[in-house]
């Protein structure tokens, strides 16, 4: 595909001689809410994705200070609802956006802390790099964080948090903010001010109905549009992983490429992504491996979770270790290297790119049919 | 559901105490690119949908003698691409978008004129409300343009325009651009300056080889994501809707509602929306008839193909005739009231909201299941 | 694929010794209502599909003649419901089965008769190849019969025919009575003696509401399991089939082989198959012309609708004329050719084998992936 | 719905007078393959599903030993391929058919013998009820058989059966060969006549791969026709049942109905059946508990796993215990008694149903709409 090529054209090619009626003709066109296309064409739409967003580190040396710090001078409380840090591109003009569909945030709840519940039509999960104590409640069903953790809380199910420990404990939180706020799709509301329920059980209601692999409650046989698992465990994660590399090892086909493993987390419902906008996945290269140079359309936020490496985010090397954010805004390219055994979780934009047929990949140069 | 009630609670609830500490936290969050949710909570997560894109209408009056005067100072090509006046959202901030995802604009084309060919990822239509003598060549299949016509350029086909007339002619372009600059999915690609097919058949090739209803060519039997049909003519909807008219006088319940005919355009190959981000439909009142209020999430724009009446938008009446135009962004209730029998062209982003799983509409005051 | 060489194994290879013991098992077996495998497990598991329905040709010539006499001789009424004379395969034992699964019949109503309304599970269709006069009311909707029409009456849906002529008509039936009777699946109701609605409108309402192309009411949005199209008209199907050849004759690359146009009749609302049981297509030879060698798992019987030419089915030709009916078993090797200008209707339970995933087909004598 | 009601109607009412004309006409249509619908209507139709086959039990305590007796005096090799004893439903005329369209067969693999490769259309599964020390080999994977174990393999993949004890082994079989033979759709080849891997791992390479609740192999993206799972473990579904009971007691709505506890065996990659043609089930009552009698359309097998209690078909009470298998014929009443706790794996034909749109249940003598 020649798509990068502009094969020379002026982008502006078709601009008029500017005359005194030309500007009468502007200024007609502004006085009736009128813009013209050629004099910005070339910027509405380029010859390949041109994200505003820029590729950026978030080091956890810095972010986690600064969540403490956070919890020792911001209340956690009706109103704010959260002690949110969002990770703010510096591409996208000061708003809290990781990317312009991705929300990204380390939050941070103090001993015996309560973030009171509410529900609102985003999408939402938390992955726990580090720390224990707190459960997430949804929609009355309490669901323990652990380390390694994925938990969901799909558009407009209620969720409150509560730490039940005297220690604090922060995690990452990933929205499809910017999206809604964009498109004008969210609706929120207030729920109580305390959990709905305070008990601490080790396992949530919906997992003990739903992970138990190749099997479906006959209770519940509807497909339902986000997954009914309230946590991934980092235990079924880490198995999986290791099993692929194994399996590797014993001479079977059965990685994204060499040396690296990868799981998607899925709604057993139908098989597909947990969250109609939210794709969650987590990743593992060998000691010394590295992923093969990849383009695609939409963003990807990434998190180490153990391990050190870097990323190459257009050519340039990022060293990351854990804890370290980045991420990947539209059609740059990423790949990975691991100086140990390597562990990353993803998150990224890509069902909205596959469900709305933008999807598009570039693999070592090449652009994927799909 | 009471999604609406804000419960009272102050947005900013958990606002800390103005300290040269909490002066020192932000200014690391600035440092590092971070952003706290608690100052933006209540902007971020509104109650309901709150555009920034306002309900507007835009005058046939004033939209065509500017694209006239246009056609007089402005050349059409290469770069430009076209003679298209973007219709800019007042609440926009100075950008063409109609609405957060979708562009609408009026395109002119003078006698013998040609627009050059390209393709993009954009997906992109024609609708005729006035006038004749166009082609459009979709990947080399000539599509005549005749009032009342709808005419598709989906994603990533090339397309160009002929006039092959000694007179200008005008019709309206809607888009995704805004969607696809927003999200970076956007490809783009120059074809031919001249057209490359310039016979001007009276039906197109994707016209006789898909518009026998109920029928499907043996050859062609993948769902396909956007419809193959080029043209979607007059005639048919026009038929179509008389049909629902006649039905309802002989006491059969075809319509959305009393008084109120309507189709949607589909693709034949699946049954659904046209396009992956594009909804288009038509839609005839009875004189006299008035549709019920409603809100929807997503934005929708309409153009008045034929006869009189008004629409109100969240309360205020607004009198329409054809060739006027208006923008009904998310959440924003309106409803139609026809002086006369009254045919409106619409289309809208719905498929995004629906395969996103964030439609919601609001009936009379009720928000319904779906 | 090497799935018909049986590599010399002896088919009841591990057959044991005829002792007494041996015959003491056996009669256990048989007091136990079992049965082994091991002495039938090659017929039960042939290398190929072996149909015990075999290829066979119903002259129209023959056809026509007995049902005039059933209509001296037979009454139609209710118990019986229809003066239907069903093709049966020679192979199958004395059934009415044209096949395993499909049931063709012809069928014949008087001057002013009435055959009385009634619904089952069972998915039926008419398919007329001369004649005019008979109404069938669907659902209470009636649909006029004429040469070259299809129509449609789904599952469970009520259906009468009722001849408003002097004259008398005859048709030919098809559904999936054997399929249905086989897998205990089918329900039957009797409805009233006489039809619901007498009238004789041109056009059913199911047509004046659905048959626009790529329009659908938004009344009408539900994907339904069966085609909401009561009739499929000639008029359409002629016009796409010509099609087809005028743009073979331009260079396009339209046709299911070269000199073959065809047409498949679809569900508006899916785009698919017109019932959950049943496939339906017409197909139209140019003069000359022939079409290579299939095999496909499934059953189907065509009709000649207009034309001269032959089948081969398993290497034998067959001459075939207006009117003619043939089948075709599963995996039975067949072709056209056409003498003159061919026109054929088709039906088969491909939607079965599609559903079921046992569709597989062989092309020239090389087995297609699908 | 009064499907049932047949309002009284002579079901053969419109049958003429027996002439020699009649006899004449009835000679012409034998001549000519054809036979009339009104002398078999109401066979052809009845108002709800008549199954020839008959609700039957079959006690393991006569099969095993023939089974057992079957392991002294037959062989197991290539020909007859298995030692498989079906279950022969006496309704059906001495086919080895459990009902028309399932096969159910006890299969017996004596100490240190192997059942040889081969692979064939149909669908199969086994359940283990009791028993160890044998691997089936699936495309190269050996898959432990241990007690309350489901293993499955796929259409057309390749499997072999390894004991590799000096201890024989039984087992049941499930397939879907009368449905694959009445509808023409088999293709059979031989493999090796030793296992393609004679390793003895604990688990298989599919379950190592894809048995991580809720996680899918990245390498693995793609929607598979069956479910890519070999063995569905009894430890996972005796800890998902017993889950559904703790979460009853703790007054959570999660069960099929009271006191019953159920899950659907499914494919990962769709959330729906395990294969194309046969659904698995795994039925858990509590001590004392009843189900509802239900019909449903198409036919069912159970096997009791464990506990003792008994079943009502139409009325008629069987007393069951471990091992004893029974079918439930289509429309055929049927509800659970359990005497201890009671655990019963079930198959049956449900997806081909569902898939076609033949699909109704009764519940308490009210058919459910779905």
């Amino acid at each position: 595909m020649s798509a990068e090529q502009d094969k020379g054209a002026a982008p502006h090619g078709m601009q008029p001689e500017d005359t005194p009626e030309l500007r009468a003709l502007y200024k007609g066109f502004e006085e009736e809410s009128l813009l013209p296309l050629w004099t910005q064409r070339a910027d509405l739409m380029p010859p390949h994705p041109s994200p505003k967003a820029v590729p950026h580190v978030w080091k956890w040396s810095k972010l986690l200070p600064l969540a403490e710090k956070s919890g020792e001078l911001v209340p956690v409380g009706r109103g704010g609802e959260r002690r949110a840090i969002g990770l703010a591109n510096p591409g996208l003009g000061g708003n809290a956006y990781v990317s312009p569909t991705m929300w990204a945030a380390i939050q941070y709840l103090g001993p015996n802390e309560t973030a009171p519940e509410h529900r609102h039509s985003q999408n939402a999960f938390r992955f726990v790099v580090e720390g224990e104590g707190v459960w997430t409640v949804v929609n009355g069903d309490p669901v323990r964080m652990s380390r390694g953790d994925l938990l969901l809380t799909p558009g407009w199910h209620f969720h409150g948090h509560q730490n039940v420990t005297d220690k604090p404990m922060a995690w990452i939180d990933g929205l499809d903010i910017p999206f809604s706020q964009q498109n004008d799709v969210g609706f929120f509301e207030f729920g109580p001010e305390k959990v709905s329920d305070s008990s601490t059980p080790e396992f949530s209601r919906s997992e003990r109905l739903w992970c138990h692999p190749g099997l479906r409650p006959l209770s519940r046989l509807k497909a339902t549009p986000s997954s009914p698992i309230g946590a991934y465990r980092w235990d079924y994660t880490d198995r999986a992983l290791s099993e692929q590399l194994k399996l590797e090892d014993e001479g079977y086909d059965v990685m994204v490429e060499p040396g690296h493993a990868a799981i998607r987390y899925v709604n057993p419902t139908t098989g597909g992504d947990v969250m109609s906008t939210i794709r969650t996945e987590f990743h593992r290269l060998r000691e010394g491996s590295e992923s093969a140079p990849r383009r695609e359309v939409g963003s990807s936020v990434f998190q180490v979770f153990d391990g050190e490496g870097s990323v190459l985010l257009n050519g340039t090397e990022h060293k990351l270790e854990t804890g370290d954010m980045f991420v990947v805004p539209s059609w740059i390219q990423w790949s990975l290297r691991a100086e140990t055994r390597f562990d990353l979780f993803r998150f990224s934009d890509a069902p909205i790119m596959e469900r709305l047929n933008f999807a598009r990949t570039e693999l070592d140069g090449t652009v994927l049919d799909d």
